[in-house]
């Protein structure tokens, strides 16, 4: 079980339950000393005392959540949404976040136009990334799943964000997301993980379940459904990518019903057996 | 409204309602000369008395639903999907469809292994072509949305779709189908278009609803959803495409509710406005 050392896990995966506070201690008390932070749970403790706390339990905190969402027409509001992610990159300097998850966004209401807004994705990345470079933080594109392509993520593929990367021009400021349960489907996989070489700089993994009955709070454990998680993991691993690898659970259903206590338990093995 | 003579309508549209012998003369009462036809409910007329009852109202058959589901790798029950594959030819023939839409197949139960699941689906279409071309029957690739991969279709992209058409060799016998529900979010949607040109025998028209409750069964009515339909159907018909556009929508929580007579005259409405 010594693999165990290389697992994080999103507090998302018991956000029903758990404060960020308690979600730290929490971790702790199970021996796992990899966590990602969402925003809004952030503000409960402030950004100070998190990071003092996350320090004080030796916490790696491999993801902030979330950055982005510029899918945003007009003008006013895309420089809001700026703003707000300068505020993010800062915030995820001082909890020393190796990454923020940067979610592309959807379409703005009564718009039906990708083209556009992926330009517009572009143009907000490329306005963050001096930015970003100066915080010493790492915007992390992430592909969504493309069921999300309406309402969340204009970024589908990892074809997509090896492309969007190579337009941007790279840099430390600025990786890729691998998330098995948004990739796991391309026939295209094996080829854009292997271009993503010295990119990736977050893998996380849950799992597909055949009878998905939400299209995106319904996620599942490891083991539960039909991703062959160690296979995609040996292609990430075969780039060079030695990060921690964070386990990611919507699932309103199931996981956030559950005591964390349990759930952590049961995700410890399940990452030995089945990651 | 003259480009009503470029409609069809998928059955799979009322199918809770009318039985086969209602959609041929249901659609005909309301001027409409092209449908696409589902196996199960051939059964209920029978496949002689459903050709002759198609060719008295001069309808046109854009599509036999459906063949393919080749994801098995028990050889014994491969064989036997071939052998009923050969009876979805048969019958397409009788019936005079413009072609059979394929649909790949998922995963077997306790299978995780996509790639040997495509390579099943190649050799099954590639022991079909022979069979479809000497009944003079195109078999219809058609590439479904990634949420389907698990349950329903491990072709996921027109990419993928246009390298299986230039591995099994093309022909006659061989097209592809365009379903604007299962690739508007595609960021490689215009190229694979373009390198369609002269495979694509069908193209599908529905919408994508931002608030998408299930997975398969929720789709929407053009007009109501995000998808730029006639933005995709310039890029189709750019490549030479001059056949009909077929409506099908699979909607349990709405369209499937309605009169038919009703959602019809809605549908010829909605073509003229947003196909």
């Amino acid at each position: 079980m010594a693999d165990l050392e290389r697992l994080s896990i999103n507090q998302v995966t018991m956000r029903e339950r758990w404060s960020l506070a308690e979600a730290i201690s929490g971790l702790a008390r199970h021996d796992i000393r990899g966590i990602a932070v969402w925003r809004d749970k952030l503000g409960e403790l402030g950004v100070d005392e998190a990071a003092r706390r996350l320090r004080g339990e030796g916490m790696t905190v491999t993801a902030f959540c979330v950055g982005g969402l510029l899918g945003v027409m007009d003008d006013t509001s895309f420089q809001e949404r700026l703003d707000d992610n300068r505020r993010v990159i800062d915030q995820a300097a001082v909890i020393q976040a190796e990454c923020v998850m940067m979610v592309a966004g959807g379409l703005p209401e009564g718009s039906r136009d990708l083209t556009s807004i992926r330009e517009r994705c572009l143009e907000g990345l490329d306005a963050l990334m001096p930015y970003a470079k100066q915080a010493g933080v790492t915007l992390a594109l992430e592909p969504l799943h493309p069921m999300t392509a309406a309402s969340r993520s204009c970024l589908t593929t990892l074809r997509q964000a090896n492309d969007w990367y190579e337009q941007l021009g790279g840099g430390a400021e600025l990786g890729i997301a691998v998330d098995v349960y948004h990739v796991w489907w391309d026939p295209d996989l094996e080829r854009q993980i292997s271009r993503a070489k010295d990119r990736i700089v977050a893998f996380h993994v849950s799992d597909w379940l055949m009878e998905t009955v939400d299209l995106r709070l319904d996620r599942g454990m490891m083991g539960d459904g039909v991703i062959d998680i160690p296979h995609i993991r040996a292609l990430v691993e075969k780039t060079g990518y030695t990060g921690l690898i964070e386990v990611e659970v919507f699932s309103e259903r199931n996981w956030w019903q559950r005591d964390p206590d349990e759930a952590i338990g049961i995700i410890k093995q399940r990452f030995s057996d089945w990651v």
